[in-house]
């Protein structure tokens, strides 16, 4: 049987080696495919959009974690969108937009057996745009929804920080809260991304930990002072992505009964030394204070209400959504992953694969 | 008005200076008063038995905590046991036996408007002996008792750890625990105190944190070796009064959903450097698992409930009490407090000050 799809080559990008801080060019690998027709019950994706996220840092490490690490000479795992070209599944036609873990390559060849298990769904574009599926739709938003609601239990009138604010999972949980109630102060590096945050996203407040203090000896004072000013009524609810000297000076203002959600640490994701603990964790022990870590995996199965309630808050302008969308398809994988680190992002990072 | 009690001389130790690293004899000044009759609805206790807690290291610092410092001059704060010699109060007779917090000095006198704040209360010595009311039915077993139960919630068959096991606080934990059905390892320093609570308490294990691991190169490696060995399905539930070290090699075992009780950190309370955080706390997230504060007086309202709980297991032999009294009263007090911080005691540590 002849078919168009073996002209068609896929071009993927592997892990070649495990990275020492942060990933560079030569730990990768790019390889090509043939693509083939689907067997029974398989599908063949087209990839139109890859999320990049800082979560993926850590798979590329050896070690328990939460899920396996990609192995060496493996397709780089990656969250994206993209379209059935091809299905002998009677659950998915061509033309379908659906997401799961493409990884990063331009075609997503699924077996009829393992259909279940990659997680591949249909997505309804008119609930969002493809970034938008990729954002507050997608895991990051999924994250910084059951990060807060279930973990963080917000009340109307509590002070909730979130760290990375202007970025996937930040902008999710600040609006979010806002929408609870809550008083919201961002942190985020650089004026633009705080003025965004509070002009676009209407958080009370934004503290830049990149500005330099009046008067201050560390970059570390301008967080403090910063908090200082902005929750004169201490710290309900931390939402931290970033980890770091940002958690310690967050974890000197909480207040009694306090929640810090512990989503990531990217200031310590590329560390080459040991991960620097969070030296003021006995302020849980004064404010009879919690700590917890959230995966977002765990709360698969109400997605669908939250991708709902969050849809409606799009549709009706109380919510945004920013991604930093960036062209040049998988070969621009390894020059665009290092931006989540190196707060050069705004926005929800994503790499456009293929026109949509 | 003429009495017996003015012939009596009150022998206090007060706060001279805030120590750096471990409180030294200088850090303490020794000073004399008159007793006096109490006033109306004021009462006079005659201390029995002082409380030595690793918690007063806390208290010398300055700077915001859960209770205020105790100041620079002032009576050295302490909970103890006495017994009333005095009273123009309807609520204590002469001869009856109180817990409170005398402070370390040989007599205590409460005005009739400060009885209420003063936390003084009758004890029944038929439910325990005066050191027992120091200890399991005490702070500490109360500490230990609702960090367990309602920051733990531990479930049949989950594995809990226990620091400090052979301590105040540790024996009530590891007993409770096993009343309810756990898996308890504890963690102590030496031979003796790690036998004692495997063969008199009834732990499953006791790790001895000062045991040189074989072929290891720190002592933490037979902290950690222990762990590997002893919780073999993983660590569910972890009640910390050391922090260091030793929470970063429990970190590095703990199940999904684990809790992690921050009741102290004996490792760190006369650092004279930063505190050392958790290297360790992104386990946290990778096993969506908690880390909780508790201070005891959180639960001044249940007290009772526990306390009867534990007197009958002390009536009916299911649970143990050891205690370390240490005789010479108040004056042995600066000598004797040490003993906490360098491992020295074994079991609560209880300064005499008079006999019952």
């Amino acid at each position: 049987m002849s078919s168009p799809l073996n002209a068609l080559v896929n071009h993927q990008c592997r892990l070649a080696a495990r990275p020492v801080g942060l990933p560079k060019a030569s730990d990768w690998q790019f390889t090509e495919q043939a693509v083939a027709e689907p067997g029974e019950g398989g599908v063949l994706v087209r990839t139109l959009a890859l999320s990049l996220d800082p979560a993926m840092r850590g798979w590329m490490n050896e070690g328990k974690s939460y899920i396996p690490p990609v192995a060496i000479g493996e397709v780089m795992r990656a969250g994206g969108i993209g379209v059935v070209v091809a299905s002998k599944n009677p659950a998915f036609a061509v033309g379908d937009t659906v997401t799961g873990g493409p990884g990063v390559q331009e075609y997503w060849a699924v077996p009829g057996d393992q259909i279940q298990r990659s997680g591949m769904a249909r997505i309804d574009l008119r609930a969002g745009t493809v970034t938008q599926w990729l954002n507050v739709l997608g895991m990051p938003g999924m994250t910084g929804y059951f990060g807060l609601m279930d973990v963080g239990q917000p009340q109307p009138g509590e002070t909730v920080v979130v760290s990375g604010a202007a970025g996937a999972v930040g902008q999710t949980v600040g609006q979010i809260a806002k929408l609870k109630g809550c008083r919201v102060v961002g942190i985020a590096g650089g004026p633009a991304k705080c003025e965004w945050v509070v002009e676009e996203l209407g958080f009370d407040a934004c503290i830049d930990y990149k500005a330099p203090a009046p008067g201050g000896v560390t970059k570390w004072d301008a967080v403090r002072e910063g908090l200082k000013q902005h929750c004169p009524k201490g710290v309900d609810i931390y939402f931290d992505n970033v980890g770091g000297d940002i958690l310690d000076a967050v974890l000197a203002r909480i207040n009694r009964k306090a929640r810090i959600i512990i989503c990531g640490a990217i200031s310590q994701y590329n560390a080459t030394a040991a991960v620097q603990g969070p030296k003021n964790y006995l302020s849980l022990l004064v404010n009879r204070a919690r700590m917890e870590g959230i995966v977002v995996f765990d709360y698969a199965d109400r997605y669908h209400l939250a991708i709902s309630e969050m849809a409606g808050y799009l549709k009706d302008g109380r919510m945004k959504s920013k991604e930093d969308v960036v062209t040049g398809g998988i070969a621009a994988f390894p020059a665009t992953l290092p931006k989540l680190f190196n707060g050069e992002n705004f926005g929800k990072l994503v790499l456009q694969v293929a026109p949509a």
